[in-house]
């Protein structure tokens, strides 16, 4: 039990608004509990006593809704047991470097997910023919560096992805209520897309027949592939197939021997079939063992390589995994100017000694 | 208040042995609490079975003592405020990069350290003729990736030091008994060395008249200028003049505006008299106002400059600190093997929106 009484934290990397990110090398990889997950914030905390009880859900609809939290709990619920992972998650790593907020690769976690499937509220109220949207309100307002009116965090859907089974309007985490820092008493979850998707503090639900232009939508969670113009850019959506070696960790010292290297593997869109890994800066390549049991549909895989090493010396170790629809990691990921999506393979420098 | 019900956390490095770094951009910096000091560990915790609590001064001596706490509680005492700065900290700067733990700026933390000065006990026991060092052993151990035998974590101090009516075995941190992770029941606090002189877990002090040349002393520790053999190598010792700028952080977008650009400064051979900052990479310089209140000799220094900008765009933003003795912190840090003393003029990036 090497483990006992030392405990991980998160890594601070902003108190107002507060962003702090997991400490994902160093907490078994299954189920992320509540203390451990990642914070990812655009405001400070909305304050609870502005908070209304009841959520309406109206906009382009036959029946508007105005349901309170009991009416919620009262309906069919499901679990869902996903990763969310940041849109910023590994922006340290861009090159060259972009400006925000500087994660490492722990701006990811996952757990489950409890609520009520959006589609039921949606079917409730009748979608009105042409719609295109749903748009999802939080209770967390600011300023914004470019404006001096407050706005609030505010993101829409597409219709087909706000009635896909697995988006929860959920309520509870690990079988608890979702904390206030996570989302009390309501969150948007999205499984497969990036974080930005799982609006917090949900205050209001409304189908729209139009798209939604606000700056959470049209301004940042955009890729722009230029660093001086806004040509190319289209929206950030669906997680990127990806993997992280957690252990050992980058410029670490290691003996001659034996050593078990691991990490997680994971894509948006479909299952990670495979994950290679180099211990020679990508001359060859071997597969990892993934681990498969126990695992939903939207979790992380873990994988496992173990690697005999009795050469001293300077060590580049690489990982690359592929999903079921033939997406592969990179070596470059793709440059973008507020730095989302970063996926390159993996890679960490060891040395034997 | 805006940190209200928002607080920062250790940043993990490694867990066994543990080794987590202060989060020193984001807590007010006087006193470090015991929460918020940095850990920096080369054992997993030894065990307090193991303890005894008589403390041995013996070795070159007219009269060996064999000292209980209670005895020692009862002798005179002083309080040294004082900055630990792990050796180590900022290695993740050097370039190029070198292995070891990668720690950032938060390898640091100041307080209280309240206990007997080890000049005290030397006198009581008695020096004899021809002594040169006194070394402190602890009571952590284990293997070193070299060697298959356990190694304790043993220094010297040359007699000099040791002498200082600063270097203190202390008992107490903060006006409360050492918390048991920084050194319980007893350390060796030597102000002005890096943090590897401040031997936790005290199990014996001995005076010698050899030099002494364990792995913590003739191993680690010591700078070594070349990559690939160990010429020109001297032992690491008084912390390097040095600064850091904690606020804003690192590739932050700021508006337009006033913003205060805020850090510290340190040295641990003298006062620092000057920091200047730079707001277009080095091209211009000016000093920054000197925080002089209520500092200890061996604490670092908090400067401030309010920084006006209009102009949107990328800025690189410079501090450089200056002591007494007129040590200057240079534009590039010496590397060396281990990365241990980096003292670059500190830098970080921002972009104006």
């Amino acid at each position: 039990m090497p483990y006992l009484f030392v405990r991980p934290y998160l890594t601070t990397r902003g108190l107002v608004p507060e962003n702090q990110e997991s400490p994902i090398h160093f907490i078994e990889s299954g189920i992320t509990s509540a203390r451990n997950h990642f914070k990812r914030n655009h405001f400070a905390y909305p304050s609870l006593a502005s908070f209304n009880y009841w959520i309406p859900i109206r906009g382009n609809v036959k029946t508007p809704l105005w349901l309170s939290l009991q009416q919620l709990y009262a309906l069919p619920f499901i679990t869902v047991s996903t990763l969310l992972e940041c849109a910023g998650n590994k922006r340290s790593l861009f090159e060259p470097e972009v400006f925000g907020e500087q994660w490492g690769k722990g701006a990811m976690s996952q757990g489950n997910w409890q609520g009520v499937q959006l589609r039921t509220l949606l079917t409730m109220a009748g979608i009105q023919e042409g719609s295109v949207e749903v748009v999802v309100e939080g209770y967390d307002k600011g300023k914004r560096a470019n404006s001096d009116e407050p706005v609030s965090y505010k993101r829409s859907l597409p219709l087909e992805k706000a009635m896909h089974t697995d988006t929860l309007i959920a309520y509870a985490y690990n079988d608890k209520p979702i904390p206030f820092r996570h989302g009390f008493p309501l969150r948007l979850i999205v499984p497969g897309w990036y974080g930005m998707a799982s609006v917090k503090w949900i205050k209001q639900i409304e189908v729209s027949d139009k798209h939604y232009r606000g700056p959470f939508q049209a301004e940042d969670y955009v890729y722009y592939p230029e660093k001086d113009s806004d040509k190319g850019s289209f929206p950030v959506r669906v997680i990127n197939v990806n993997s992280s070696i957690l252990r050992p960790t980058d410029r670490d010292l290691l003996s001659r021997g034996t050593h078990v290297i691991e990490g997680i593997a994971w894509s948006g869109s479909d299952e990670i079939v495979k994950v290679e890994i180099s211990v020679d800066n990508g001359v060859s390549w071997t597969e990892a063992d993934l681990n498969h049991v126990g695992e939903g549909n939207y979790h992380w895989k873990r994988w496992f390589y173990e690697w005999e090493v009795s050469k001293p010396g300077e060590y580049t170790i690489l990982s690359k995994s592929t999903d079921e629809s033939g997406q592969v990691q990179p070596t470059k990921s793709f440059w973008n100017r507020k730095g989302y999506g970063y996926n390159a393979v993996d890679k960490i420098n060891v040395k034997i000694e």
